[in-house]
Order: C-alpha cells, then sequence, then structure tokens
C-alpha cells in the first residue's frame, strides 16, 4: 500500500478532539499505532446498570473506540460494520480496565480486530471482535 | 413456568432506579411486558464519535438496556452473555432513535433476543442479536 | 437501483449446479427471489456430532447457503464477511428442518439477513445474523 | 476446580468416534489438551460453493469441532451456544487448512474460544469466537 498522508498521530489527535463520548468515558490512551491500541479508564457510577455492575453498553464503547482507534490509523477513513462481544466477569465501580485492540487482518475494503478488556487483576472482562469497512475516503 | 413474584412492572421499575446509564442515555420506555420491550431516545452532541455521528457503543448500549428489561422481566435475575450488532445507516445528533426488543427463545438457562432500532424515517440503523443467562437468583 | 441483468431465478440455477456442499447437505429450495430464500432439508446420520446431536456446523451451513442465495438474488456478486448463530435446541437425526432468510437491509456495498431455522413443531432452532459485501462484479 | 475424572485423551477418543460430520470433513487432529486444539485438514470439491471457493459452512464447521474438542477436554458435557465467524480470505479446492482452538475463558457454566483457521501460507482465512455452556454432566 502506498504511503499514508495523514500520521496515526494525526488521525488520533482529530479524532479525539470531536469524540465527545470518548471523552465522556474517560478513555485515555496509552499507545496508539499501525493497526493497534492500548487505552484504560476507571468506572464510575454513572456508568453502572440497574445491578451495580458495569452496564455492557460501557463495555462495548470502551472497545467499539479502541476498534475505531485501531482502524483509522492507517489514515483511510473506517467504520465498523459488525462487532460481537462476549462478557465473562462483571465489573464494579472504582475498578480500572484496560482495552488492548490488534489488528489480526487488513484487506483492501475490509479489516479485523480483537478486543480484550481485562481489569487489575489482568482477569479478561470482555472479549469483542469486530469488522470494519474501510471507505475510499481519507481521514482529514 | 410457575407464576413469577414480581411483576414485569416491579422489576422495571427497580432496574430504572438504579440504571444510572440507562439514565445518562436518556432512555424512555414506551412499553414492557414479558420478553418485550420498546423505548426511545434522542441522540445529543455527547454522543457523538470523533467523526460527527453516533458513537457505536451508544447504539449498542441503547439495544443492550432494552435488552435487559426484556430478559428480566420474567423476574428471573439475567445477564447478557453475549450480542452482536450490525450497523447499517449513521445517525446525526439530533436524531430520535426508537428500539425494541423481542424475545425469540426462552430456554431454561438461555434466552434470545432480537433488538432493531430504527430512526424517525422508520429506516433500520442497527441490529442487535443478545444471548441472556437465567441465574437461578430472582429479581427483588 | 438498475434493473438487474440476471434473473433471481438464473442466478439461483447457476449457483446451484456447481455448489457441491448445499449438495450434499441435501438442501431443497421452497421459494426464492430478491432478497429472500427458504429452503428444508432432512438431518441425516452423516450431520451427527459426538454427541449423537447435529453438528452445530451442520446448521451454520444450511443458513449460510440461504444467505448465499438471498443475498446473490439481485445479480450483483456478493459474500459473507461476518455470521453468527445462536444455538437454541438440539437437534436429531431424521428430522426435517426448514430455513428461512430475509434480508433486513439492503445498502451500496453491505446487506444484512436475519436466517431462523425450525423444527417440524416449528420451534426454533438455531437464530443466524449474517452480514454480506456486495463486489463490484455480476453473477454470471 | 477437582480433578476430572475422565481424562482429555478418552473425551477426544469417545468424541470422535461417534462424530460423523467430523468425519466427512476429514479433519485431523494434530494436539488435544485441556483447553486447547489444534487440527488441519484438507478442502475437497466436496466443500465447494456455487463460486468455486469453499463453502463458509465448512470452515465454520471446521473451528466449530475444535471449539467442541477444546470445550469439552475439561470432562464436563459441554455445547456451543453462540459462535460468530468472520471470513477473510478464499480458498480453493485442494488446500490444506489448520484450525487452533484457544481457551479465553473459563468459568463456572461458561467458556470462551477463540478460534483461527490458516492457510499453508500462514494467512489467516476466517475468525471464530465461540461461547460455550457447561452443562451439569460429565462427558462419558
Amino acid at each position: 500500500m502506498e504511503k499514508q498522508k495523514v500520521s496515526p498521530e494525526q488521525v488520533l489527535e482529530n479524532m479525539l478532539k470531536k469524540d465527545k463520548f470518548t471523552q465522556w468515558l474517560g478513555l485515555k490512551i496509552d499507545e496508539h499505532g499501525i493497526g493497534f491500541c492500548k487505552l484504560h479508564f476507571t468506572v464510575t457510577d454513572d456508568m453502572m446498570n440497574g445491578f451495580d455492575i458495569i452496564h455492557g453498553g460501557v463495555l462495548f464503547s470502551a472497545s467499539d473506540s479502541a476498534l475505531a482507534f485501531a482502524c483509522n490509523s492507517h489514515g483511510i477513513l473506517s467504520v465498523a460494520l459488525d462487532a460481537n462481544i462476549s462478557f465473562v466477569r462483571p465489573v464494579k465501580s472504582g475498578e480500572l480496565l484496560r482495552v488492548e485492540a490488534k489488528e489480526i487482518h487488513l484487506g483492501n475494503k475490509i479489516s479485523v480486530y480483537d478486543i480484550r478488556t481485562t481489569n487489575e487483576k489482568n482477569e479478561l472482562v470482555c472479549l469483542f471482535k469486530g469488522t470494519a469497512y474501510r471507505t475510499s475516503k481519507e481521514v482529514v
């Protein structure tokens, strides 16, 4: 593939500036580069569901943000098409969670990501697999 | 199955009271009963991603709440195990979205839901399929 | 969209002629048209897994064939990208299963299908959701 | 967890003896143990779809078998509940495929597996994530 016009750093900076929901979630980027992203966040009371554990949507959202940062790192505007998540462990308010997105496949139009969220004991909290569609536009 | 001790209305009321993230999303329940739930919400600026469209996590979250309200309606504490979502149409801030969860299967330990989100033109925005695990506890 | 050059009937005929695995499964088409497909088959001893029930792969395969016939009905060469299946009921050798694929979304590049398999008592056996990518080629 | 009564080897032997569909697929086990399974097979003409490439159901089936052998290795009768697959590369007749199933989570009632299929060039062909339900019965 050709040399990309926008660096992963610029893509991330532009995305983060506008991404209000990622800001609300309090996601902090630890590492980011071509095809990957590591981030962490602290679970707050506002993220609880009706049973005093983290809402599944919050776990999905943090993984989905990591996917977006990883798949757009190539400088090609990419959007999630399909995603699935397996929830394996409950999380309480106050816990710190780490999310790591890895690119498993990069095709012409499609890329696939494996995204894992772990708690402070390094136990798996949820496993996310996502497929992104690479449009014909560049990320500005 | 035996007569349930807690009515769907009581379950919903108890869940909504505590569910801070559903409150943040601004979800309004339109219909709720044994095995189903209809709700709506208005998309706000805080729900945007880095490309000025709704964050996929918000769409997932609204569907996941509808799933939680539908699957717990039987009075048996139930948690989502696996969920997958297909995103088919972008959504802008200010749009009103409707979410409808239907129970497709109710087994002894497992139940399955089909959840569809539509916009004001009644166009499909995303399609969600979720599997819940029915614990041996009752919802209080 | 423009008028399609190849009719759904021709597409199906061409696909069935070559599709050796569909032939092995013994799938019989009951209805087929733009964006849908209904078929049935009888479960044989050769489809059993190690526990004397139908192998999950056979259930997936029948749904995947129904998806292929439905998504290619538009005359545009389409391939499954992502698929997920929820297994809800075991099936024994000798049972007759019906599979119905419905198009839930038809976009420019992507289409989404809901596919349900039922037994002779009209009970759900599995629920399949699949996403197809529409290439720029026509089905010949 | 308690010491298991049946060894992984015995479980596999018993499953393989009966699993007619795995036999039809020609799956050969390369490695098997607690929570994992590696196998390979050669793609035949009978596995083709209507476009002269491997039927997606065959790829799913080989992964699903690997999942079954991995999740039952603990000696507890386990069944797949939910599975999803991302297809990333076409496969022709005659190719040799390798399938590797790894246990990502082992809970009391639920276990989760990551299963990858690669071709002879070690390129990813499909990525499968599956969730199994652990019954209260032992594998005999």
